[in-house]
């Protein structure tokens, strides 16, 4: 269970991390040298990069590392503009919906499964200074940054986490992050408005080696021998949705700069 | 198996329909009376139409009966348009990369499942006339339609099936149309280019009251009873995908005008 400590610190924070959750904010131009200029993006690539996303976004692609150089603009465009909180928001809509038909009973056995990175949490100040997804993944310089704990809530995943509880189902953060950012992914997620999770599971020493799909399911297959129904699971990651103990019903977030296996 | 025969009349037959296959052709603008105009779209129902295709791709939006009415121009000319078709063409390169990383072996057990509508068949004259997915599906009038057997092939779904039997895979199109539909189905095939797949599969009478996604798993069970290893599974639907007896890699080709469950 989530712990109500230092709350008025975490409401504090929190004011001030809402002020400083400008995207541009942390954007250093300096690292953008050697990548693409802000040029207009040309029509054949617009269509490509079009189709590409099409094509990662229902895993077609399979595993890929980088986007491709051509689509940085359109990448960098899709995160940082309208589209990305819209696509988040049309989902977050197909989710409500659907969590409105479930009979929720009374036995708190109804449960809603979150991931937390580019679901729950919006890694945009990482990001924005970390090329969109265009370098390849840096498993140091993202750590420094979850340390922080300062990415702000993906806004139609906070509306939906606060419907969810008010519906009454129980909610599980499942992520692929490890035990040592226990305390700064829960500091994280109450500075950003989340609250009131059951239980927030990280990668313990014995999931290292997993993919994220075995580890998931490995975790998801727990909760159902628990009792619990899993009804919904929102992830942005194809692997935070497949393998088995799967979800009455599974949301795809998009997120076209990385992929998780 | 495919039967030769016939083959001149087809080659003949496949000439003529080539010819025909130009997707104006067999557009009445009378049966539009009763739609939206052919006006520009808005930024804003642009917006909200590439958000709510997003939602039906990736399957967020679950069971679906029509297009949105304010999405019919944006649906239509993403059909009629060249993003329909670069979008299938990623994909079959996505498809091909996968298939070139197996290791086919000389047993003819490495298979791949194709479906047919909107797979390798492309049923615009079809849909160009009941517009675009605005209109319930009705089932009389499209029956009729494949009678005709005059679909033309998804062109990348041509090449990548005839890239597939050069690699050795053996070929299974397993469709949710039902026996009666078989002659006209497997002229419409042949016409389309479509040649030497291993079994057509299509509903029998026991099949009738199935979803589909429960048909298809049984279909491909009875392959992998069989002995078959399916190896990569195609279909625009994700009741061609999903299910149990799942192939190594499935491909979620474009198809924003239905659903099917």
């Amino acid at each position: 269970m989530a712990s109500p400590q230092n709350h008025r610190t975490l409401s504090l924070l929190l004011l001030i991390s809402l002020l400083s959750f400008t995207p541009s904010q942390s954007l250093s131009p300096e690292n953008h040298l050697l990548l693409p200029s802000n040029r207009k993006l040309g029509k054949d690539d617009q269509l490509f990069c079009e189709s590409w996303r099409f094509s990662v976004e229902t895993n077609d692609a399979g595993i890929w590392s980088t986007i491709p150089s051509r689509c940085f603009d359109f990448v960098k465009n899709y995160i940082t503009g309208d589209h990305y909180l819209l696509d988040s928001k049309i989902v977050a809509e197909d989710e409500l919906e659907f969590a409105k038909s479930v009979n929720v009973s009374g036995d708190g056995k109804d449960a809603w499964v979150f991931d937390v990175d580019e679901t729950l949490l919006f890694n945009i100040p990482y990001y924005e200074t970390h090329g969109y997804g265009s370098e390849i993944f840096n498993e140091e310089s993202f750590d420094e940054y979850m340390l922080l704990g300062k990415s702000p809530p993906l806004s139609a995943s906070l509306s939906l986490y606060q419907e969810l509880q008010r519906l009454g189902f129980t909610i599980f953060i499942l992520t692929g992050r490890s035990e040592p950012f226990r305390n700064a992914t829960e500091a994280n997620l109450r500075l950003a408005g989340y609250n009131n999770w059951e239980r927030l599971i990280l990668r313990g020493p014995s999931d290292k080696s997993k993919l994220a799909v075995e580890y998931k399911s490995e975790k998801r297959k727990e909760l159902v021998d628990e009792g619990y129904r899993i009804r919904g699971n929102s992830g942005d990651q194809w692997s935070d949705l497949l393998g088995y103990a799967i979800a009455q019903r599974s949301f795809k977030l998009p997120n076209p700069m990385y992929y998780i296996a």
